[in-house]
């Protein structure tokens, strides 16, 4: 693993991390996966031959992230169709894994739709399969290049934030890189392009508790780019913006309503409160498909109440039970109760700008956010 | 352990927590410390029969926390002096036992120098390990006391700034009971007599990141007293404000300058800055002992920065390393940096009250805390 001190130098770029990729026979067909549980300790791969394979890597979280969870589902009914199988009940069966995941249905049922279509239009079985192949193989390619998108819009946004000699240091939260992603992700790819382009002074990667994202993921993903990073303590941020020590804030987002409050994971409110009181932007970097135009403010989103054990127990952690055993770990007292919300809401007064792959709204308003989803030639997922 | 939730009712106060106590002939002479590195998990008792074993408690954490130190100090040197031993490298190896715990060398000078006098008064040895003894037992009588004043003067003024049904729900950082006094502690204390007044509502629990003093020890005190609580992550007391949950923060000091800066348990600033952008009292509950007129100000509070291990390792929080062996079990990639300050700095604009044994300070300015320490008959440790 790289050391988050040795650079790569400017204009040197380090393979693309292989988190999902289509194997072709004869060691295929199969959807190979990094398999995230295991990181940051080690780098395996999990080779998933059939569908009910991929299922349980969904539901183990080996896979994760929303728009990877879409490309998962979409290559995993590609995988179904090549395999002569029910392509329809791979679907079904892929959307429901994760059934808060709404983009995981939305890739299967996409690719699905192209195979059905293929059958209607008189193709055979291997001629459906391999549209199906190419349809997965087009949202993988979508959503890479709505990544590249986002990186270039965020960075030009980043310079005309914040004048000065260029450098930038950056605080992120949760994992927002390659590891959700088709490309290089979201509010991660801006960092990593600021980083290809010799302008990214320091990475200061929240950990992100409970369950870790920013110190077990973002850390690895910036460790292998060579950026050079910090974790912290969420806690240990104020500090930071005490000291004058974050010139930007980026975030990813889960869902943005249609008067541009952004629901993200727990802790970026916080953040977005220390950034308005030190005057440091914030930036929310999120495709337009996280858009929810239905959801009209803040106050209309339901925020999800997690399990206290995610709190209370480090066993939660993804890599403990398998590292330790499966006795608990206990962090707090037996019986703790926790209040737990996976994600909180900020305000759109508090988020100074949104990137998105079409674009940047700023000032944040539902009118800008309006028109620039009209013109995203994506697919709305809702 | 009690249930959260089992609420002890209105004036039935279970037996205070024994911390720290003074163990007679024949069982004794021994200082019988709860063992705070098996927490949550157990209660156990630890008897130091001599100072080599009471200063590698100190050394493991087994008994910590400012106040309590000094009490341990000073019973350390009674301890030396009821076994006839040299009461003068018992106090200086107590004294450096944790170099940068000043309330522990001055525990031990404060009974060493007693004893001292009563030898030189003309005592005989034992008559000058009961002036020791008694001395300690003063100390800790004090400590005692001051927390029972902060208490109150804390829990009148919650009054004076809540207006509406007197059911608190309070916020606190860190650990502040009778795990780290001689009494129940200060800022925690506020929130313990509350419960006892039937005033408290809900105690929220940061867990409070890297040594989680939070999960694993205030929430353990809350429990034992039957308070209605929650432990949190502490990027999550963002929603809570956002929520309208939080009436108040409490929180303890680790060193107030001169012009009413806090110094505290990193996590404490950003609570101040949502406290202020939400409107809600931001209290500091702490001794005058605690105030330091010899710094000026915030920016000339040094802060110490801690190693990235507790960051980046589990087996870094107390009582990990017993329960899973020595092996690592690491939060973020081999060899990631962390930035670790163990305490922030929350200017005196964003605290609405200082709390002492000797009244408040509202607004806190400079010349308000330095008459309120002039009133103090306690020494000052600096």
């Amino acid at each position: 693993m790289a050391d988050q001190d040795a650079q790569t130098p400017v204009g040197i770029e380090p393979p693309p991390l292989s988190v999902l990729r289509w194997e072709e026979p004869p060691q295929g067909p199969a959807v190979v996966l990094l398999d995230q549980t295991r990181l940051p300790s080690e780098e395996v791969e999990l080779v998933c031959a059939d569908v009910p394979a991929l299922v349980e890597a969904i539901r183990t979280l080996a896979v994760r992230g929303a728009p990877l969870l879409g490309i998962a589902g979409g290559y995993g009914v590609a995988l179904a169709a090549a395999r002569g199988e029910d392509v329809e009940s791979a679907s079904d069966l892929l959307g429901r894994a994760r059934p808060t995941a709404v983009n995981l249905g939305y890739g299967a049922r996409r690719v699905a739709a192209v195979h059905r279509s293929a059958i209607e239009g008189g193709a055979g079985l291997p001629d459906a399969a391999a549209a199906a192949l190419a349809e997965a193989r087009a949202l993988h390619r979508e959503d890479a290049e709505a990544s590249g998108r986002m990186a270039r819009y965020g960075l030009e946004l980043l310079a005309e934030l914040l004048p000065g000699d260029g450098q930038h240091r950056l605080l992120t939260h949760c994992n927002t890189g390659a590891l959700v992603s088709g490309g290089a992700g979201t509010a991660f790819a801006v960092a990593l392009r600021a980083h290809h382009e010799g302008r990214l002074r320091r990475l200061w990667v929240d950990e992100t508790r409970p369950l870790l994202q920013g110190a077990r993921l973002t850390a690895y993903e910036a460790g292998r780019n060579g950026m050079p990073y910090d974790v912290l303590a969420d806690s240990a941020a104020g500090s930071l913006f005490a000291a004058g020590e974050v010139d930007a804030v980026l975030i990813g987002a889960d869902r943005i309503a249609a008067d541009g409050s952004v629901a993200n994971k727990v802790g970026s409110y916080p953040l977005a409160v220390l950034a308005k009181y030190h005057h440091v932007p914030f930036v929310v970097v999120a495709p337009t498909t996280t858009v929810d135009l239905g959801t009209a403010d803040g106050a209309s989103i339901i925020v999800e109440q997690r399990p206290a054990a995610e709190v209370t127990e480090i066993t939660s952690v993804p890599g403990f039970p398998a590292a330790g055993g499966r006795a608990v770990r206990a962090l707090a007292p037996s019986g703790a109760k926790a209040y737990n919300p996976a994600f909180d809401v900020t305000p759109p007064e508090l988020v100074t700008a949104i990137v998105t792959e079409e674009g940047v709204v700023s000032p944040v308003t539902g009118v800008g956010l309006a028109e620039l989803c009209a013109r995203s030639s994506q697919v709305t997922i809702s």
